[in-house]
């Protein structure tokens, strides 16, 4: 009898801690994961396939005008998304508002951003960014002096350019 | 026997619900109140008293130069704090990161800025930003075509013009 109840109160403990635990990681899992509901802008509309490999949606912020001569958005990169090589005619103002992501110059070596971080990109300098394999990138763009122009679209950006780190070992 | 038997392991739940409802209440507060760890930039200098009413912090994000003749920032406003009244030459974009915010262009009303909101401002107007009184402010700006010039500063905005709703009852 007195084992019976032993056992009993047992199972008791182990069911409390249980549910206990469940509800720690539910609520873990919620914060972590629920980040659209603290995103800054609406996630916008996706990228074409002809300018990104992966998925990638621009919201506009500031259209261009005579006025400002500057253009403004938001651009949220998926997982592995990253943009075409392409250039600016008057260079452009990265400015990472979450997650991490890549940039690089061509010729130089691909830079890590984090949350927080400015990127001054030169004019007309070939360039890509995107999220990394392990984080998606929120990145506000700031296209200045665009009397002179916008953007001029390249070729995609390969996986041995996005991921230099990745060695293919051929079929073994 | 039996008797002390179920109040000793009554006591050991009582604890294992106790501690477990600590850990939800401390992740729960930790979640809510520490936002300065969610905070995109550094809260960044003080702003002068000559300038603005109660605290206002800038961090610098693209310093002024000759290519992109664009200067951006983020000012963090605290409760009740706003800038005096101020031009620019060129005008100014403000984006809404956090919190909650007023915006006031001169003889017009004053206007309540959300997250996620974009506000231009246009050239050689006088206006103020600045936090409601029941919520901190973060806010970036762009300034354009700094080959104009930044900034005019002027007076400071009023307490019945920074909450033209609060009556002033005399005496009683």
């Amino acid at each position: 009898m007195k084992l019976k109840l032993i056992n009993s109160i047992s199972v008791l403990l182990l069911l409390t801690i249980l549910i206990c635990c469940d509800r720690d990681n539910s609520q873990s899992q919620k914060s972590g994961s629920d980040s659209s509901k603290d995103a800054i802008f609406p996630k916008g509309e996706l990228g074409p396939a002809t300018n990104f490999t992966g998925n990638a949606y621009n919201f506009g912020l500031v259209a261009d005008d005579s006025i400002y001569n500057t253009l403004v958005g938001n651009v949220y990169f998926e997982i592995n998304a990253r943009s075409n090589w392409h250039l600016h005619p008057s260079g452009q103002i990265l400015i990472v508002l979450d997650g991490e992501g890549y940039h690089q110059l061509e010729g130089q070596p691909r830079h890590t951003m984090k949350k927080g971080e400015v990127i001054k990109v030169p004019a007309n300098t070939r360039h890509w960014h995107g999220a990394t394999e392990y984080n998606s990138l929120t990145q506000m763009y700031i296209l200045p002096k665009t009397e002179n122009g916008f953007v001029t679209w390249m070729e995609p950006v390969t996986d041995e350019q996005y991921n230099p780190t990745t060695k293919t070992n051929g079929n073994y």
